[in-house]
């Protein structure tokens, strides 16, 4: 049985450096739980001293007990001309109080005289006498070797040397970092067995960038050579192109090279555990993430498409529930009406391939997507759509007309108000509302219309809005995409709408979520209605 | 010298097949001239006889003329019962008049008896009888073994067979398919190197998929082994995870091993070619795209800025330019204040780090970020905010009120105007404007109230206007961030909004948009003024 490897999550630390990533104090807490949860063994925190919200953290760290994961204060090798114990970086490492300091230092000529200014011997002196120093206060050391491979490829013997000096200090792992992100994996392969021959029974391990495309393949690369240690992110966030992504890392290595990373039964909370990332991150998900990602065994190719019906393995790399995502089907115009049978029945209809009703269909939904629409995250839009096209469409309420006001004076105040009329059995119903904005406005206004003749309505909520330009050329002139998802119960629906109007688009997802919604209730109450619930 | 590389680019077939990539018959025109300009020499159009639009390109692409490039058309081996020569899909591929075919056959004995129901040696007899077809209509073929690596590592003597099939047939290069995107970069190695002993000096290629975001390595890993021909997508688009992503692998192949792709001088091209391919496919470039992404060269962490700014080397693995990027400093509450040093000497201010003010603007930035602000696209808006901070911000007009009315009655038609009220120089100026939404309504109210002052604003347009919720979690009483890009003569600039109200924060972004617009005119006409143009 090989060695399992020991994954260092850096999300904390090197993910912020990410354009666009930014985590509150208790976000990262609520990442370093869950990290926990998850099996990750080190969860690198943040640099103690470089801002207040690291600060923060190590403080709030201190009350909290982790189950299998060390945190991880990070920080630099002592300055020239400080002692290290009075170094205030080292102090601050020291005083965030974790089992485990990753101390990073040079291997690169360039920058030990270019941004130290000092000899290469002064550099491997701080590098002993800064893990001498935490070793003394018994931490456990991760000695992170910056730009190790372009150090390495500039001069191997200096690069071994600073390995040497930190070991021989009593690091507890070299890992040997591509702090640039540029180098090739079978580069990765060869410098990581001469040092794994150099550095004898140390244990060592591999920090990789993703920019030039490899970070994953690096990383794997530097297992096989023999690291046991592997750093990365969550979503694979980092500076520029983003670090090694573990959501790829951990199953590649689990599932495919049989290295144990993290308990079996947690894999399976893999794409949670993304997605819980993203939002806290507040990045939307990456559809064609790899096992996590939404696309990653969506089927949208007839050809693809029915063979994986008669048999998964024929066009999926691993069963997608063995990292907790799903296979789906689209309905495209790509796509043959294999697919929008399967999808059909997914939601309860039949009607076979060869009908009338089916090509019509396909016809009406390469309109539809030709102007802009996209069903794929609006399954509801699109069985109201088919049930629209074979005339079993239940009417609700009538549209008469709406009216949206919104108004800003000249101190900055602004008010949206929205008057809405429908038609429900005959009786017309007028009602206003105000709101934070006018879709808001316009959502509170019909809710009130209709709440007379729906009273279940008021167990219905909007979960989630989504505006996406479409031809962003045209400026505000642009034609717009509206998605809102719509839940009750725990159970939830996506409706969209295009328009060059935002209040247009808004309305058509808006109206359809609450006819989804009725459409259901009533199925619920009429067991023997022809179409099902999802 | 070791031998050129030959990229082939199937972002028009294969990437096609991508969750949300979608092109008209036009656009796939448009990026085969593109692509024929950049230097790629195959350029997969699509499946003829698949879809009309498919047909379309084909039937469009005979008129033109390409310089570099075959257009090539994709199908599959003939249907088995079928003679070669009556076979409607090869009867299309030839009707097609491409001077090179792409043709898939099985390798995998699972597809072979599950998907096509055949014994393994009527298989090897579909792939040869078809090559032979197409070879005797004089086509250049290149045959691709589907599912090469899983078909090879369940039975490699058959697999090797189905090559071997192919090359007797006639095949100009036996491309080795990662079909469902699992197989690891070091068996990707091993089986190149074996195959490319079976099959003796017949060009081998490579066609890998990221499941496993392994993708790119892969397809270096094979020309390490002697791979010559390369196949993938702009931006990696493709099927589930996407395709081998050629903004990467060509980069890679030529900057870093030595294997020239495409001409010198387009290689600098490449970040507009991935901009102008996702822009047709109307998908948002990647940040973090390796190479050609914006966040690609951006610094973020205040060691990294510093260090930069002395020696690029230090933490650039390739100059930007040679990809046509470029760096970029961020501005953030992770960095220091040389970065808006930096940043704001970027733009002309000169103000020395330890100024009250830079302190008073860090301080405010991050109260900013903190509502949902972001610079780092929108610098117009910046800038305006330091020149508020400091003092010298002009006014051209101070905003009175607006109403913006948006009305739909039960027919479905709507309406959307506004009205504005500015003051400019003690002159009240009032007027209206309709628009196709309101944020459209509103802007052209603007312009036309300010037009009498300004007549120079008719030389500026709206270029591009994003919409981005933040906390989709609210619904529509969301917060949104707006973003404008503003243009005047081949320049542009970005201004950004945050608001819970969409008219609201679409108002500050065109209201800058149009400030900065009105700022950097009179700059032009008093040269002396101690403000730059950027």
């Amino acid at each position: 049985m090989p060695n399992p490897i020991r994954i260092f999550d850096t999300t904390l630390r090197d993910g912020t450096q990410g354009e666009k990533v930014s985590f509150s104090a208790e976000d990262k807490l609520r990442i370093a739980k869950r990290l926990d949860e998850f099996g990750i063994h080190y969860i690198e925190g943040g640099w103690p001293g470089s801002n207040p919200k690291d600060m923060a953290f190590f403080e709030k760290a201190k009350s909290e007990t982790f189950r299998h994961a060390k945190i991880v204060a990070f920080g630099s090798t002592c300055r020239s001309g400080n002692l290290p114990e009075e170094d205030p970086n080292l102090k601050a490492l020291i005083a965030a109080e974790t089992p485990a300091v990753s101390l990073f230092g040079k291997t690169w000529l360039l920058h030990v005289s270019e941004a130290l200014g000092i000899t290469p011997d002064e550099n491997l002196n701080l590098i002993s006498g800064s893990i001498a120093t935490l070793k003394r206060h018994k931490k456990e050391v991760i000695y992170d070797a910056e730009h190790f491979f372009d150090g390495y490829k500039d001069n191997p013997d200096y690069a071994v040397s600073t390995l040497i000096a930190a070991r021989d200090a009593g690091a507890d792992v070299l890992v040997l970092c591509d702090t640039n992100g540029g180098t090739l994996t079978h580069e990765v392969s060869r410098i990581v067995e001469e040092v794994k021959k150099a550095v004898g029974s140390t244990a060592v391990g591999i920090h990789a960038h993703n920019d030039a495309e490899l970070a994953v393949a690096n990383s794997l690369a530097a297992v096989y050579a023999g690291a046991v240690h592997v750093q990365g992110t969550v979503n694979g966030y980092g500076e520029r192109c983003g670090n090694a992504n573990l959501c790829s890392v951990i199953p590649n290595l689990q599932l495919k090279m049989g290295r144990s990373c993290v308990p079996e039964e947690q894999l399976s909370q893999l794409m949670r555990l993304s997605h819980f990332v993203s939002e806290l991150a507040n990045l939307a998900p990456e559809n064609r993430q790899p096992y996590v990602g939404k696309s990653a065994f969506a089927h949208k190719g007839g050809v693809h498409v029915s063979a994986v019906i008669k048999n998964e393995q024929t066009y999926e790399h691993i069963r997608p529930g063995q990292v907790g995502n799903s296979r789906r089907v689209l309905v495209s115009d790509l796509s043959g009406k294999s697919n929008l049978v399967y999808k059909s029945e997914e939601m309860g209809f039949e009607f076979d391939k060869s009908s009338q009703d089916s090509s019509k269909i396909v016809q009406q939904l390469k309109v539809m997507e030709n102007e802009g629409y996209q069903f794929e995250a609006a399954e509801a839009s699109f069985e109201l759509l088919v049930k629209e096209m074979t005339g079993k469409a239940p009417e609700f309420f009538k549209l008469e007309g709406f009216r949206v006001i919104m108004e800003r004076n000249g101190n900055g105040e602004s008010r949206s108000e929205a008057t809405i009329k429908v038609r429900v059995n005959d009786q017309i119903e007028l009602s206003a509302a105000e709101g934070n904005g006018p879709v808001h406005a316009l959502d509170a206004a019909l809710r009130r219309a209709l709440c007379e003749f729906y009273p279940e309505i008021s167990g219905m909520h909007l979960q989630d809005y989504k505006v996406r330009v479409l031809n962003e050329k045209d400026g505000t002139g642009a034609r717009v995409r509206v998605l809102i998802d719509s839940a009750s119960d725990g159970k939830s629906w996506g409706t969209v709408g295009v328009s060059e109007n935002i209040i247009d688009a808004s309305w058509k997802a808006l109206s359809e979520g609450v006819i989804y919604f009725l459409m259901n209730q009533e199925k619920a109450s009429k067991p023997d209605i022809i179409y099902t619930a999802q």
